[in-house]
């Protein structure tokens, strides 16, 4: 396959890191085709550089390297880690929570910590040493490894797959009333909201097209939104400004507020803290 | 030629949809180049959509493959295409208005319709249909044209290219009391807004460099703007906050405020419902 | 090694510059990479181009190709250039003040002004000249470079490095009484800002890890800011909202207010206007 890298990181095009970090790259060997997942992952946000790895990742041809660098805890004793894929593609990051939809969707065969001994670039000129590992540490390793130079079993030590740092999902569940789940991203364009409950598990539950759904959102252990709303299967079905449920592009549910943003217009989010509840009555 | 592909969307990179879709790209063919024109249409304005591709198709190699995706529409009856231009380009789109400008500036000589049973991507993890067609049906279609695994014939059925949708254009036109036309665009970066009346027309009209001349602008049937301005060829030359006339960079009259937004400060945009009038008194 | 061209201009992908420029480059030779550094430099920003331009450069392959794009002038007498570092790169540039940091840090070496009657587009269709240079001009004399149809000696005539428009540094300076320098740049992701004072010489002064530095910062000649801060190697030593010094990711000093934006916060900005003085008592 074509030496390629994909990269998400939350550094925005508003300075030079992201210049710089490809720079690096390119000097390892310039073969390497560099591609722009994304750099706006929202800052910071390990959660959701993690559900947009699961959502894009089995996209690519196996085999492909990903790189994602949102990274809050650098400085501290976090690893830097190339994991392994179930599915056969490998992620250079930051051990902080990036990994946790990719493992629990795809699950992860092997990780191993990045040696910084040998896959880290150390310039002359850097008296002292820096702390951009997106542009040493994860890039610098990460184009070793799409370069040939290294494969993966000289990334570094390997660790035990359960040593992971996972954020918490709470799974979807079937009850009698219905079925329960949690908001696992939003749209940020529209300010949709997506659950993490498969179509496939919604219909089984007995829920249909056209129904009107008691649809109950809890932040904690508030209830935050308390209301009967329709499924449908397009936006045009339903009055402006209403809230609706579809089946979104990875066919699990969300709810849409139509020619409006429900996380604003609601002031609802995601994440762990939220959980809704579809009932039957 | 290269491999490669050309994408304008209203995506934006806040989202996984980008990465996805160009993963499918390169799971067809990774050899093929993938480019960016632009994920940051304004959403669902396929009027935009179709200026942007005709303000800069004609500066790319001849047999260039584009892929616009800005789709109101999905899920509705409008027809996934994939457009031949006169002057030796094609272009993947929802056909909803986004050919309207390289139609009527250059030319749509045949247009096919995709055929979903082939050239639609689909997963045997899909229990259910999904509508992302950006990645489903407009990448991976225009993927496997761009990888020679089907040619332009091989898309689906042709249809009449006069079925094709087009937003109504007003044509400038030369009368007694000077020149009219439409803004049929603006600078987002500026608020400038560019006429559709030709440089050439603009000055065989009689009008010249310096001059002032009385500008109306109607919208429907409201005049919300009445004033003369000075014709410039450069910014520096007109007081700051001042509007005045000017040649843009493909050599059609545009309206600028000095050091100020034009559209934001007088209210003013773009599209069908806007009419401009440069008269000689 | 691989033709390629790095770009950073302040067009934005908010309309269709970015992808025409790109399309005349495709068009020299379809074999040469793109790669965006970035198009969101601040409108205008002669400054920030030049900065940017320092951040990165060096982490690039040397031979390297760089176009940036910040041109307030065009239509001006400016020239365009191209101009060699002493480090082996080349750059694409509106001869305006964005050389400014390359040349301070690491030396141009020779500078030529671009011949327009070679290495400029005149397009057919073009009755009238057109302004758009980082297309016609910088885009398209670079792409001949970076495809060997030019060498450097054939862009145009060679001019004195001594003749290229610099903005004003202060240079960094050890005093009696501590260490001064200005505010070369902002971190517009968090608000924080760099200082041009180099990590080695701030500890050469005397200041360690853990001490309370008195910083004083000065707008033209009025003081903007005075107080006792700390020096840490780490954001979490701080209370959140606290002013505290650090080392950048290119080991100069910064300053920031953790958890908060230190330059709305304060009022503060970058550039010549601006001068930090850290004090030993």
């Amino acid at each position: 396959m074509k030496k390629m890298l994909v990269f998400q990181t939350d550094f925005t095009y508003k300075e030079g890191a992201v210049a710089a970090m490809y720079g690096v790259v390119k000097s390892v060997d310039s073969d390497i085709e560099i591609i722009t997942a994304t750099h706006e992952i929202p800052q910071y946000d390990t959660w959701s550089a993690s559900y947009r790895l699961y959502q894009y990742i089995d996209f690519w041809p196996k085999g492909t390297i990903f790189v994602s660098v949102v990274d809050p805890g650098v400085g501290t004793s976090r690893k830097a880690c190339v994991a392994e894929t179930e599915n056969g593609y490998y992620i250079v990051t930051p051990d902080n929570g990036s990994l946790t939809h990719v493992d629990r969707y795809f699950g992860i065969k092997t990780v191993r910590e990045i040696d910084e001994t040998v896959n880290r670039l150390h310039r002359e000129d850097n008296g002292a040493v820096s702390i951009f590992h997106g542009r040493d540490l994860f890039g610098y390793c990460a184009a070793r490894l799409a370069a040939g130079i290294i494969d993966y079993e000289h990334v570094g030590p390997e660790y035990d797959v359960s040593e992971i740092k996972r954020h918490p999902i709470m799974e979807p569940s079937v009850t009698e009333e219905g079925i329960e789940g949690m908001f696992e991203i939003n749209d940020p364009n529209f300010g949709n909201l997506w659950t993490n409950i498969p179509l496939t598990a919604f219909l089984k539950a007995g829920f249909k097209m056209g129904d009107m759904i008691h649809t109950v959102i809890y932040k904690g252990a508030d209830i935050v939104f308390d209301r009967k709303i329709p499924y449908f299967d397009s936006f045009g079905k339903a009055p402006d400004h209403s809230v609706m449920i579809y089946n979104n592009e990875i066919n699990k549910m969300g709810l849409a507020e139509v020619i409006g943003n429900l996380c604003e217009d609601y002031s609802l989010g995601y994440g762990e803290e939220y959980r809704v509840v579809f009932r039957h009555e």
